[in-house]
């Protein structure tokens, strides 16, 4: 067994119309491990570059929890030292706990001979969720060892549908480094919703599929929209409704938040709108005193967890 | 101007995964009616077979209302008498007033040039439901005149979604002939919808449009689920889920209720499953002392309204 390196992208989950089912990839940011073999029968995380707090312990890590439930279903336990190099801040609502325990789940299959499918990679890597979030779901690891953008429909691997990606569309992300914690962005939901509500936003997911299969981009933007979670998550987020403003008015196909915020992203189709939407965004959080990170990304299917250098 | 007659079909709305929004043609079941100039400025209904009991006033009858609508919209009033023919059962819940309707629309732009679309024509024929069933829905009357599956994400001519139309899909459809009148199927419903429900729900109407577009056939029969609808309303119609049971374990691919009821309809592939399912439908009503009336369907995009001779 030969050392590797794995990648895998930050992800926007609960994208506009799929709440907790729906997300895509970000392709180019992301995390990056590096698997050694050490010849026992334990892993070990040897070094976090770049991500504060986050636990050492094996099984409280949630790359080295992975691979110890691919060791489990296997029953076979090729210890590795595993050095976790964090690419974006995680707390940000863009999949920072699904990026590394994507990436483990890749990495380790690679090193030891790819015993699983991608999809089923999904599930493990879905375990690493599980111990950073406290549930095992897979709408931000799916599309992160995947690529593009994946509906999740259940449990099993023929439930990840893998949806068309329209050629041309890029991803703005502005994360506003305020912190927000899942549990309490859990608890502003309300449990339960109307029923006309129920009916709209399942007409737009329909419509959403129907304009990625059409590849019509009026229909992506109309249906885009989100009457259940955003109304009460947005609540927490600075500025939300000038984002908004700013994203739709400069050419922007759609706006929401990632994951569980408080990171907010916009769709815009082709180079030059994805430039100008950055700088409508940007310019929303200017005379503040925030800091603010923000990333372009250029979707893409093929945008999933990677070997590289 | 010439007389002329108008045929639109019976359609099955609320069409599991698509409550109040998605609904298809049944193509060869459906209503006729006659249009003959008579010269004047009013509009009449000079008859009315197989409808007992519907009304024959103009401006109580869906059919002379329609015709009404559409001249004031025009401001240009070519009475025409009207006679209506028919072809199933009203109460069904397979969308007679709705075939009534878009028949009307059809036959009576045809009938003056066609100064409408087709996708325009559906909201005239919407105002025929606010007269029959008190609201302007147009999923019954969008698949009656535009044919095959359709969703309705809003109330404009491109809020009207023609969704792709599998080949060799049958629809066996089964009508115990009781009354549940459409106000009393509204009410049994509850106004809210959990959470987790709604998130399981939007997920399938993606995945059923998936599954259309992808041809898969596996994926259609998992993704038409209706959590929110069905069980409620099928407490009011004897014997639903052994007849759920008949069709899936006879190769359905799908089970529900039509429109709010009392009719159910199967879904299966190729002619022989078809007649499998229709069958054992039809077995589960046969100790009963119940009048039944079945039809079988084959699904086709262009099978909306149509002039016949």
């Amino acid at each position: 067994m030969k050392s590797l390196k794995a990648f895998a992208p930050a992800t926007i989950a609960n994208f506009n119309v799929g709440y907790d089912i729906l997300g895509l990839s970000l392709n180019n940011i992301g995390d990056e491990i590096e698997f050694v073999p050490n010849g026992t029968d334990q892993n070990k995380i040897t070094q976090i570059l770049n991500g504060p707090g986050l636990p050492l312990e094996a099984d409280k890590n949630c790359c080295s929890v992975v691979v110890r439930r691919m060791q489990e279903a296997l029953n076979h336990f090729e210890g590795v030292d595993l050095k976790i190099i964090k690419g974006f801040n995680s707390g940000s609502g863009l999949g920072s706990s699904s990026a590394s325990s994507a990436a483990a789940a890749f990495g380790y299959n690679e090193l030891i001979g790819r015993p699983f499918s991608n999809r089923e990679l999904v599930f493990f890597a879905a375990e690493g969720e599980r111990v950073a979030c406290g549930s095992a779901h897979t709408d931000n690891v799916a599309p992160s060892i995947l690529g593009g953008i994946i509906l999740s429909i259940g449990g099993s691997a023929e439930d990840l549908l893998e949806l068309p990606v329209p050629e041309n569309l890029y991803a703005i992300s502005l994360f506003p480094k305020i912190k927000i914690k899942t549990a309490d962005s859990r608890k502003i939901l309300r449990d339960e919703v109307a029923l006309n509500k129920v009916t709209k936003q399942v007409a737009y997911m329909g419509a959403f599929v129907q304009s990625l299969h059409t590849n019509d981009m009026n229909l992506f933007s109309r249906s885009l929209q989100d009457l259940i979670i955003e109304p009460s998550r947005s609540l927490l987020i600075p500025k939300f409704q000038e984002m908004r403003k700013a994203v739709m008015g400069s050419g922007g196909l759609a706006f929401g938040i990632s994951g569980s915020g408080p990171s907010v992203f916009a769709i815009a189709e082709g180079e030059v709108s994805s430039k100008q939407v950055l700088k409508a965004l940007e310019n929303v959080y200017k005379s503040e005193e925030m800091s603010i990170q923000t990333y372009v990304n250029q979707l893409a299917a093929k945008s999933g967890a990677r070997l590289i250098k």
